[in-house]
């Protein structure tokens, strides 16, 4: 019977002491064997980025009770890799990535540690799945949030994925009203307009603090975006396949080349 | 006449002294006013990293005769955001990145800081490109190269992209023979077999270099790597909406939510 759970790869982006990766972990361990290879400091923004011209470090720690877990100086997507290739030497059966503090919705999953994590997994064949609530507070209420998590996750173990995809999973801040339920969602068109906050510091010298606004132009309903906005957790399936296939019918139909 | 020189960006993730952002700018002084920012350091493998825990520093300086150009201390995705805000204050006409030492194609687009510069871009609203050539050598030839970056840029400026898309270029190492042609193409589905190469530091402790070799797993003619390989030059359309649409059908049919 044990040998049949499944083997859960649990990672995120906030970092390894982050409270969203302890909800995640709880409710893997009622799903499967639950191993954890995670960031030994925040990587919020990482997007896909990956460790190149450094070694990397692993680290066994003793972080949850009865967890094997690891951290790891890496970004989120080494961290997929070092799992999948020094730790586990076969593939999970499933990966989950999160909670992250904060939304992933819509143009997020771009900059997004969390969901690069969980991309890297799908790339090497894996179910994977991002999970992020609305909420950036360490203190953010996942009372909500667990019961979603455990059912997604569920249905990804017993029904799986369509080939090629991931699931980028939004769950709405906490605001004292239960969240009515699960939208299938596409991306919602939307972006950050950026201000970049410019300052002087002590020897004369400009620096600059990237700030700005997320500004969403999509007036759809069937987005992640709307989702949250009327209180439904989103659930996005999302491809590493970049091709714009409409793109290729128009370049060699209007350019001279 | 001055005036309606269309203003374009120049940047890289092989940082502001590599070569081949110097062929970039050279031929892009042939169509336009140029303005340059581009990393103080290399940041190859950032993918759409951003940097929010740190602030930026953005420098002046004299490196390409004739061009207004500046140095950042940030990740490739950072300059664009920088340049449009803080350099130029309004959307350039064409975001070119690279030319980057190394191929791009395949699933390499995820990883690669010169195609998150110019995806950032594209999420702008700003036509973009990222080029790349498939050599890592610093002396690597780009007579041929510039030939073809002249060829698609111009052709962006002249007929536009299709909404929402950017252009990931590849252009084959010189090999002797010259090159046939290009070929608009999709994403080959192929990725990365990591292997870690496991050290001992100096106090006994563990560490891992990432290392890995590239297989192609997609037969198809239609890919860049099938492009890159019979000595075209690939062009992949690309798009930021990362919505598996065929996803969102499969999992309304077929799970319990």
């Amino acid at each position: 019977m044990a040998k049949q759970k499944p083997v859960i790869l649990v990672t995120n982006d906030d970092g390894i002491t982050a409270p969203g990766i302890k909800v995640l972990v709880e409710v893997m361990q009622t799903l499967g064997k639950v191993v954890v290879v995670a960031p030994d400091s925040p990587q919020s923004g990482m997007g896909h980025a990956i460790t190149i011209a450094e070694p990397l470090r692993l680290e066994k720690i003793d972080q949850f009770e009865g967890v094997e877990s690891y951290q790891c100086s890496g970004t989120p997507v080494d961290c997929v890799k070092l799992a999948v290739d020094a730790v586990l030497h076969r593939k999970p059966d499933l990966c989950v990535s999160g909670i992250n503090h904060g939304s992933n919705a819509s143009i997020n999953v771009i900059y997004s540690g969390t969901m690069s994590a969980a991309m890297e997994a799908s790339i090497e064949g894996i179910n994977a799945i991002g999970f992020s609530i609305g909420d950036y507070q360490f203190d953010a209420d996942f009372r909500e949030a667990r019961k979603f998590v455990k059912l997604i996750a569920g249905q990804v173990l017993k029904k799986g994925l369509p080939r090629g995809s991931l699931l980028n999973v939004n769950i709405p801040a906490h605001n004292g009203k239960p969240i009515k339920g699960v939208k299938v969602c596409r991306q919602a068109i939307a972006k950050w307009e950026e201000e970049f906050d410019e300052r002087e510091d002590p020897r004369g010298k400009k620096y600059f603090w990237l700030t700005g606004k997320f500004v969403n132009y999509d007036k759809g309903e069937d987005t992640d975006e709307w989702a949250l906005e009327h209180n439904y957790v989103s659930i996005v399936p999302v491809q590493y396949d970049l091709t714009a296939h409409h793109g290729i019918r128009y370049i060699n139909k209007n350019w001279d080349l």
